[in-house]
């Protein structure tokens, strides 16, 4: 335990915990959900709304901003903190996952992967150790190590090698880390367990990784389509080899099924931009289940998402006017479905919380499920 | 003077008045912008922003309401102000110029306008006693009569045919308007003054006009892309044939510059979407000028837009972030400067009537071009 990142467990429930992650720039409550700010913003939302939510941490994309504005140049404007009035926690990505899924002219060598910009065809490359430095350039305080995601399904031997080059990768990210970063300057490293759906080079990595003794683990390569007890399975077969006193973070997930789902199975952290994205395309998430406001139902349906909620979003709209503004293509209609869903999520963490202290997981689980089966 | 509408002049200053407009709903100071909330939406903001940035009152655009959600619809929703949650004033237009700008296959006769929607091709007339009824519906407070606006220039005949049609509709708007319409419901209709840039003719419009003793007049059929002199020559050729008792209200107008000069010249109210169209296009309005912050200057410019100023957008984000985020085309770009926009717009008003109330009206005038050329 540092002064720089500490995490405590107050109450188990089964696999579920309820943590809290102490840094400098504040503590995360755990399980917790990262609100996605890809370029620097929660996209539709005031940093002030991402805050009354309940986010304790946001979450911003390495890819993006090292090509936009540049790392060099957020640095320059007092880091991604100070440039997006967001003075609490960010976990930055590596940005290998974007790499992959969104550059051009893509080369992977064992050094690292070259690959021109989806923006403007710029060459950039991308090593272990330049990603350490490029998160630090942001100001990131939870950092992720470098890894490969290849696209599943692949041959196991496939699987195997990328995730074994990410293994070494880790080692490079951990001694890269420890050269640039000083202690006190609230920053930790988190690795990135893969392998796929296969369990033994899951056992392999989350083993690998492990004797690294970094603060926080990751499991990444899910959540990229495959079907959800297959990503279940892979948190269940993963688990018991993870350090149970550090947080597990689950990368790129997800719906608010997965979530409650994964926090049964030991996962601490999620992070997913499916809530504002599908607040951009007409969707609320709430405990009555998922809505299309584009759907004629809502029309004169004057009652809001769900008067119980404190999100002003949430409680204080109709739905026939969030179904006017969707169907109008208003602004106004994506920034309140982002705000409801943000608020959504925040709000099934905290209960989340709430029920494992209660030892009642199971029961919240089955009652939260109910409410979504139910709707209103 | 009724409950339902009075107007009072605190304080002249050539011709530029400050006054207050007293309704049921609420106070409007004059010279007032008005925001246009098109759709029921002031596009980007919240409506508690834009009660912030000062605005007594806002617009809403009868055209687009009665298209969609439809005029009953509001009706069943409780009422404009109850819908979209802005609880003071609203001025409806009377749907005449988006009819003629914006629909197809639009037949005009003396008994109205018919047309079919640009949104789902539907057919829709509208007539001025249709116009009232939509206008109540909507639980407009500020209705407008049904004029005709046409495309300028025009030969003088085609201009005078207009302007009398106009005339008649406003006979028929008032008289639906009294049937309609009870004493206590906060409601007032304004004449619209046409004429396009002949003199002759808008003295007869507003001695036409000024004969059905409405509670205020405006003068339509400008902003539609004449130059500035012409509009402001035509202000000035109109304004001694309206009652000096009576708001002006200009309709459409328009850039920081058009709105001091035509206060200069007697105007009381404006409404325009440029404060929030060129906000979602990258330009902010400061007391520096104009900014467009797309440009590369402003990179890594890590001053707000203006320091001064008590509007979170202006005073709490870099010139750097902003230009990240119009770049980025991200939507808070869009949200912040929308919002700076209305914010400029509302304090120049503040500062409008503070010099008339001082006495130095023209010199106020003087300091804010200079302010605006100088840069900064």
């Amino acid at each position: 335990m540092s002064c720089d990142f500490s995490f405590e467990i107050h109450a188990r429930d089964g696999k579920a915990r309820h943590g809290t992650i102490t840094m400098p720039r504040g503590e995360i409550r755990t399980p917790a959900f990262m609100p996605v700010g890809t370029a620097g913003t929660v996209k539709g939302l005031y940093m002030d709304q991402v805050r009354a939510t309940g986010a304790d941490i946001i979450l911003g994309n390495t890819y993006h901003l090292m090509l936009r504005p540049g790392a060099e140049r957020v640095a320059k404007l007092g880091g991604l903190h100070e440039m997006a009035r967001w003075p609490f926690p960010i976990l930055t990505d590596s940005g290998g996952f974007q790499v992959m899924s969104l550059s051009a002219l893509r080369k992977l060598t064992e050094e690292g992967v070259t690959f021109q910009s989806h923006i403007d065809g710029s060459k950039h490359n991308l090593t272990p150790e330049r990603s350490m430095e490029v998160q630090v350039l942001l100001d990131s305080n939870i950092i992720m190590q470098l890894d490969e995601c290849i696209r599943l399904p692949a041959p196991d031997e496939e699987v195997a090698r990328a995730m074994r080059l990410s293994y070494r990768w880790a080692e490079r990210s951990k001694a890269a880390f420890e050269r640039l970063v000083k202690p006190g300057e609230g920053r930790a490293l988190f690795g990135i367990v893969q392998g796929g759906t296969n369990p033994l080079l899951r056992r392999e990595s989350a083993e690998l990784l492990t004797k690294l003794d970094l603060p926080g683990y990751a499991l990444g390569g899910l959540a990229v389509g495959e079907p959800q007890h297959e990503m279940l399975a892979t948190i269940e077969v993963t688990e018991p080899f993870l350090p149970s006193g550090k947080p597990r973070y689950l990368m790129g997930v997800g719906t608010p099924d997965d979530l409650i789902e994964s926090i049964a199975r030991g996962i601490d952290m999620f992070d997913c931009v499916m809530p504002t994205r599908a607040g951009r395309h007409g969707t609320a998430y709430t405990r009555h289940g998922k809505f299309n406001l584009k759907n004629a139902r809502f029309a004169e349906d004057t009652r809001p998402l769900d008067e119980t909620s404190d999100c002003s979003a949430t409680r204080d709209y109709s739905r026939a006017y969030l179904h006017h503004l969707v169907k109008s293509d208003e602004m106004l209609g994506q920034m309140l479905l982002s705000w409801n869903n943000i608020g959504y999520y925040q709000r099934l963490m905290r209960k989340a919380r709430a029920a494992i202290d209660a030892g009642r997981y199971a029961d919240f689980v089955a009652e939260t499920k109910e409410g979504w089966a139910r709707g209103e």
